[in-house]
């Protein structure tokens, strides 16, 4: 018998891939959990039942989060994460080591405990003693940390169950306040094809909190037409404005100094989307 | 009933899609030929089981054979386009007034047939008196026409059925043949998530044969892993090397005179794949 998974990322599209096993299938407190092994992208993070992460091409996401805002800041030192309990994004903070503290603040401890136990090439660098893992809402620890970041990454799901508050001006202002005096945020902000309102909102909503607002794009294969954006919120630095050359190559598989500006590059009709 | 087209891109990953309507589904000379209406992505062409092109999503795999070669060549006067019998890069080459000639040459008259009847928004410019259309083996009309073109663009399906000698390095030779002294060529590569071997072995032999050959990717969310590749080879012209700010503003979906070089800024692993 053949096992296909198949993910309706819209009403009338979707992708289906061919798995071997069933690892984990449960509802926990905030959201429906599956972690499954495919054969075409190996162990598989679904959250209700969306992908979250492969270890097959989870590198463009993880590093598309964490470098280009690191590489923008001129000092990161305190650095927090908002979801992101699988740890990828995590790892890739790790290889900066002007980072002193990473916090990750997950709602939901199952996706950090899932993570560690059939992700240990995304999570190992979790227990990290530069990092502090916290089961908490999100929301509240950023309304409880004023003026305390260099650099906050918002790792959420859709705008749907634990994570749709993520996606509120709120939320923007609450990170505004959250960031120090020249901070920087960065989310991910789902895709053009699919999801051309909610990155239009999104970056009117960003645009009114931060003065330097850029949007820019990664190819995840896994993840609703292959195209996924991010958006970051800048009080003072721009990440146009850094100069390449003096980013140092780290060990990555995705983002290279070159790309640090490229990315920002947006085909036409997500350009119109954001301008 | 619900019907739903799924392709599997690879042996263990596919895609899929909601139809309402299947207009031709047919055995041509040379493939398997159907023409389904996709809720999601409009009226869609399927060749030998792929995806070739879709009303939604079709401007950018146009757009971005047509616009990157003929902004770098100067003065791009005849232009050759083997396969694309859909038509879609025709009627891109012709938003180029320095195009005085287009020549298509499509193996299977039945793509043009059903492309004019039921993808008239891509199908348009086969018309235009600007155009040439030959339903004639390309791999022969390249052979017999030695020192003809300014620039060939290659838009074939996937290295299997007709387009199988389209990815040899003989099939480059005679490309280099059919150019003109500062001639250049483009011809789509595939994706590099399923078919990095593809892209290594292709980039080798041109760089065999022509002196620039410079590799650059768009997003395409109907095609495998949404991420493709475009490889360049040219006489005397780097696509590098081309002032922006003088390339004019034609009315596009995806490319724009700021991604001309943007999109030849590759992923790391993509990177590693041609240098």
């Amino acid at each position: 018998m053949e096992l296909w998974y198949t993910e309706k990322q819209t009403e009338n599209f979707g992708i289906t891939a061919k798995i071997t096993k069933t690892y984990v299938d449960e509802q926990t407190d905030f959201q429906k959990l599956d972690m499954i092994e495919t054969e075409e992208f190996g162990t598989m993070l679904v959250l209700d039942g969306m992908v979250m992460t492969t270890v097959k091409d989870e590198f463009v996401y993880h590093e598309m989060v964490a470098h280009p805002v690191l590489f923008t800041h001129p000092n990161p030192e305190h650095v927090l994460v908002v979801g992101g309990g699988d740890g990828g994004v995590i790892r890739e903070i790790m290889k900066h080591p002007k980072v002193k503290k990473a916090v990750l603040v997950d709602i939901d401890g199952k996706v950090i405990e899932y993570s560690k136990k059939y992700l240990p090439t995304i999570a190992g660098e979790l227990d990290n003693p530069r990092v502090e893992v916290l089961v908490n809402d999100g929301f509240m620890h950023i309304h409880d940390h004023k003026n305390t970041y260099d650099v906050i990454m918002v790792d959420s799901t859709e705008p749907v169950g634990p994570a749709a508050n993520l996606f509120t001006r709120g939320f923007y202002q609450g990170i505004y306040e959250a960031l120090k005096e020249d901070g920087i945020f960065v989310a991910q902000t789902d895709n053009p094809w699919f999801k051309a309102d909610l990155i239009q909102s999104v970056n009117k909503d960003v645009k009114e909190v931060f003065p330097i607002v850029r949007v820019y794009g990664a190819n995840i294969p896994t993840y609703p037409s292959g195209l996924w954006t991010f958006t970051m919120g800048s009080k003072k630095y721009d990440p146009l404005q850094v100069d390449e050359a003096s980013i140092p190559e780290i060990s990555t598989k995705y983002y290279t100094p070159r790309l640090h500006k490229a990315a920002f590059v947006l085909p036409k009709f997500v350009e119109d989307l954001v301008k």
